[in-house]
């Protein structure tokens, strides 16, 4: 399907692999043996039905391609799942398969069983680019480089204290995530109307059951129709998507030809132009930032799918599958190309050092008006500082230089080395360095 | 994968047989190959250029999987299908192919390709919906029921009445849709830059050229940054989900159980409950509702990356792939699921009739109260008419009979046969016949 | 302004009361003055100034239509906002006033001083609302109702459950919003460009200090591009949303007037319609949903504007203003609603028992077969509950009666006592009161 | 309120003068007056009976505070109103005022009356901005920049080319907005279930007949929960501002310190910055991407919202209000940005100039390949190419010279006339020119 070159290629190919239409059948069966498993250590079915259903459960068992024409009409890939198991068990099994639960349960778990590895592979590779950020402040804690607001250049920040920032949105994020995979993955269980119809309260031993069993989350209530667990998994992965597409955008930003501040990682094959020899695009960024706007939208899908009616949906549950996958998916693609962006980012110290000359010192107007308030006026200091960083830029000559040669200067009583000093990018970084020890304690 | 099961069950298996990946390539082949032909016309290449590189470029020659692979690196998916091309021509022919287009020309042009039939499908089966939209109304022009404003029995309408809705909603989305497909599909054409770089004049030429032979609307310039087409089309298919999805609403809310006015045709197999054999879901209507909710969400991605950078965008064009062939393909199957829903809508008149009473009368108390100022004064009639709309609901008789008997009304001077013909729901439809009658009109 | 008339009826009056134009004035010299106290703290300001300024700068000083005017031109509010002030000001207090702070530093701390309250009464509504709902699962423990999946009736539940899941449900986003409340409401102070430019590591120590002098959270970094804490934010009010919709939307279906089970409070003045006196609108519903369908797209300008550019954003930040407050707004309109809604909402129990009859027991058809299987093959005893429901149905008796007189039955073997109690609809609500227990247990 | 300095600040002055409180109570009054006229004109009421309600029901009737705290009660902003209007009024006069009206009748009326001029000065503006265009257009037809792909340098273009996207972008969305202009704006008029209940078929002609004498389209059904007006409504605006939003996102990429091609007009008080004397933010174009972003947002409420259920919407109609409201005035706003930003745009040619030299010629590679192959072989002509374009960046000389002093090109036979023609960017700008004239063609 023309997802394979449309959609596919913002993805992960590891993820992919492990979120076939077959896995998420064997996830279905792993859910309905979780569920027999249980219902046999109550009692509730003879010793040894879910090994025996097991053996007649082989995946061989499940014809795809039917399970999809059949999801069609029945709603949901958990009715044709049933009905095709049922088909392949003998008649005295058949009432031991699939007891007492209804197709959401099944979905909905194994959904979860999906999201879970590719969720936390997410964590890992954040982590991974969190590291990588780690060692791209330490190597820059000293690198000084020009803050720009409103895309406009302002005054000095150290690209460590820029590092800082990202690493910081993706550890909060990552936080988010974290508070999803430990606690949020829940399994499923409620039977037709979320009440556990006809098994009573062993319902409720059989939901915490199965979530031990198969290694999910154990919910307080069925939650068929209360989609908080899916809103706050769908804000998880959309927070960590903003946190990778601020990277990209600075990135993509940085590496403009008149910047030229950073690149990305150069590699045989990417970001080539097949018309223009002399390009390398920031190939990288526009993945992740086109994974990251298909990722708000598919939040957009959960939020407004959120409030769902009585005790089963009618077209806002279905909403959710494919949103949701393609969100994980995107995420796991786009963490990947993270990683490997801030794992071999190109850091041109020597460019940043050169745009912080192009405004001929204008960047450092305010410190250097603050010395010359020494000699004069306060109005008057700000207007030579000025003065100054139009000559500087037209003759092409240092910021400090112009100052000490402007008409209001030269011969004054100034203390020429303490101008210079002030007027020295690398002087006005703030708490860049303080900031930079801050992210690297927490993220220690 | 995944989608298979998730996402695909609310397409069109008719559409997404001509969205494969395959198909895809045999666009971009279709592309390539008008440009060149153009450029032979122009005789910018030798004579028979175009049939000799479609000799050489049969589809075999495209391996699908290392297009996919080489689709991330390259960021989209004509790179790797120029160098797959280009490795299998003899070096003649090489720099005939391709020449003076840029990766956007191949993809937008071979996307609109894909999508234009899966449009013209639509709006069969747009056209097909109105049609029996047509049928009911004139079959139900006179069938009475109850119209309600946020879910509360309020006034009488006919059940015509409300299908004109429908069929007038489908029509005027089907007009947007008509807008696109008579002119809003382009093709794509304006090399490196947008400006026909190494073509000149030339190249304006050609892309209008490459417009006819693909069977495109021609462009009034190249759009790669401007992205209005895009917009219109996505906005289009909104608008058609949304008139579908009205329906979707419609019916689900006539079918509850306790409303049971409308049923989905019924049909082995489809919306089964496995746990609950009594049930017929309205799985149709979920599927529209679902894919709708969809579709929404692709056009959020469309407008929020619409405003794209300078020449080329970085990550919002490429946004826009997966979700524009989503949005039509969850159409196409939302409207040939609409289409079965109409083509075979259970219409129950006899639950119209009785729901029709279920207040007691209430809902007809403003016409008896008109008629009871006969006797009465106005505020005396109001309440009469609401006193005996109780009587009626509690004693389980007539409306019209339990206002004669009323207290304050037997024995008097009342046209006995007038109230009885006012409170007739029937007689109280307002301009539902001449609304059935304009809807005809417009949609002949 | 419309606002008046068409968003205000969805927010809250008192919440509408401390979010005037004046109120952001106030909370932005709250942070300019809460900044001077911390560098007077430092020695860096003369002892005594912050009183001083706070003498000098009376909300008389600011004109909030200049400084509405002059907005637009600067591009927020602070620019204006600070020369207003410093023009109020003498030479000599000039310097001291918005020292080494930013536009943003200003309006994002305002922004927090603003919603902090609003999301604290939130949270308190929100409590009244959860406590509310444990009333009425404690009445409706026993209750009996009929669970509806994809809108029809499927088997049964109690009242007390299903409110049990609103109440988990809000419970849930309680939590989301006290994450946010306990920590998430971060002072902004990092200077033009986020490092503390002239003010170096004081600056991270001014930053702690604020945010203890103005009740804020203490933020590790200055967040100007770094948007995870307005995600957060967004996300958490979203939520409650989505709890607060979910429960409109139950509470709506279950008013109509086919259904009855459920009426909002019966209120003088609400819901009436000028033209049919008959109706009681669910408004409060609407107004929760119409609350909640604009936060969910207000949490979208969120998500798609959380990439922010550099060191300041470009129309980014901007954009999040005005979505902000109104989430906050319309949020705590809608929990007051939903709160008088809970707290007086009509439980019709003899009409959901009513109910729990019109499908003729075909929702107790699976139960019944069961003990049907003592004297019938499972397919007969399928087939034969089926066709009593039928004729209960049509015939208006009790599905016990309809299953013992059915022809397979009358004078068989069957315990007629186990028939009856099996297809009593109070005996088959499964973990209804367990769900109901466990609720109430958490939410102590 | 807040809005005043969070939201209005994005929105026209001139729109929010004509869309008060006050003057939705005039458009309402008017829908009201409308109404009673035509059922004046079909002898349904009195002669004379419209002037003398309007002569009762001035302005000062209404007390807007009261109004609009009961439309929370009611639900919306009409119920108040026509009991305000009713109290006004003497008892005869009463029923002839909202005579076979809903509510919805006269909010939607009058909401498309405040509309109408809103969009009609979005015309004159995009009009306007157009006209700016033009003049840019004609003035830079031959001014060569260098065009950007992915943010980095790709080949040249011209700037007129470049306005001419702008241009067309605006106008193909001006179409879009032409059409809801002409013919989108409908009247409502359909009773309390959208059949004209008591009215019959008198009240078509009375629905047109009030389209008429408001100036409103006609509709050919009434549109309660027929939403594809306010969708087309909604998505003309969108396109609006999709193609301004592009038009702010190229002039801030522009305006970036480093690249500096263009300028927003230069204003006192507009983008200053106070702590950075230095810096001219490009605060209009941050104005247009915040306006835009908001109203893609309000966008995703309408689509959202755009199946209704049955005859009127349960919030989702409520929800529409504000939104569109506020994306009418976002949007005016907007283009008075725009306009006065085209209009005085400031094109630094000298720069555009200077930024094709960046990468020493590297952007002209291509064509300098295409002469050397007189010479060299195919690959020998690129790799030369290649490397004197990183000769000339080193050494800080003309491409041209650069290629004339390659070891392999000294001396040998090449025209070196032709090979400076070749690399000279102005020389290879395309169908830039012709397409300009394509545009001005079309505006014209």
């Amino acid at each position: 399907m023309y997802e394979k070159l449309l959609r596919h290629p913002f993805t992960s190919a590891t993820g992919r692999e492990k979120c076939s239409a077959q896995d998420l059948v064997v996830a279905m069966l792993d859910v309905e043996l979780a569920l027999a498993a249980e219902q046999e250590r109550l009692d509730m079915l003879p010793k040894g039905t879910t090994e025996t259903l097991g053996e007649y459960l082989t995946t061989e068992v499940f014809d795809i391609e039917a399970l999809a024409d059949d999801t069609a009409k029945g709603g949901n890939a958990a009715i044709p799942f049933v009905k095709q198991a049922k088909a392949a068990l003998p008649d005295t099994l058949k009432p031991y398969f699939h007891r007492g639960a209804t197709s959401q349960d099944i979905v909905d778990s194994a959904l979860m069983l999906l999201l879970k590895p590719r969720l936390a592979r997410c964590r890992r590779l954040l982590t991974a680019s969190i590291d990588d950020g780690r060692s791209l402040m330490v190597a820059h804690r000293d690198t000084t480089m020009i803050g720009r607001t409103l895309m406009q250049q302002a005054l000095p920040i150290t690209f460590g204290a820029k590092v800082g920032q990202w690493a910081w949105g993706l550890h909060q994020a990552g936080e988010r995530l974290d508070d999803v995979l430990t606690g949020g993955l829940y399994v499923q269980f409620g039977g037709a109307v979320g009440v556990h119809s006809g098994l009573d309260d062993a319902g409720v031993a059989i939901m915490t059951g199965m979530a031990s069993r198969l290694g999910l989350a154990e919910p307080w209530l069925p939650w068929h129709t209360d989609r908080q667990p899916i809103h706050s998994l769908g804000c998880a992965i959309d927070a960590v998507a903003v946190a990778a597409e601020k990277v990209a955008l600075d990135v993509a930003l940085l590496t403009q030809t008149e910047i030229g501040e950073l690149a990305e990682p150069a590699e045989a094959g990417v970001g080539e132009s097949s018309s223009m020899p002399h390009k390398r695009n920031p190939v990288g960024c526009a993945r992740i930032r086109a994974a990251a706007r298909q990722i708000h939208a598919a939040l957009s899908v959960l939020t407004n799918a959120g409030a769902q009616p009585l005790e089963r949906g009618l077209g806002e549950w279905h909403a959710e599958w494919a949103p949701m996958l393609d969100a994980a998916l995107l995420l796991e693609g786009a963490l990947e190309t993270l990683q490997h962006l801030l794992s071999g980012l190109e850091v041109n110290d020597q460019v940043m050092a050169r745009n912080l000359g192009v405004t001929g010192g204008a960047i450092m107007a305010e410190p250097a008006a603050r010395v010359l308030q020494s000699i004069l006026s306060n109005d008057e200091a700000r207007r030579v500082a000025r003065e100054a960083s139009e000559n500087a830029r037209r003759a092409g000559v240092d910021y400090a230089e112009a100052l000490l040669a402007h008409e209001d200067v030269a011969g004054s009583a100034i203390d020429a080395d303490a101008l210079r000093q002030a007027v020295r990018p690398e002087s006005y970084i703030g708490s860049s360095r303080c900031l930079v020890e801050r992210v690297i304690e927490r993220l220690r």
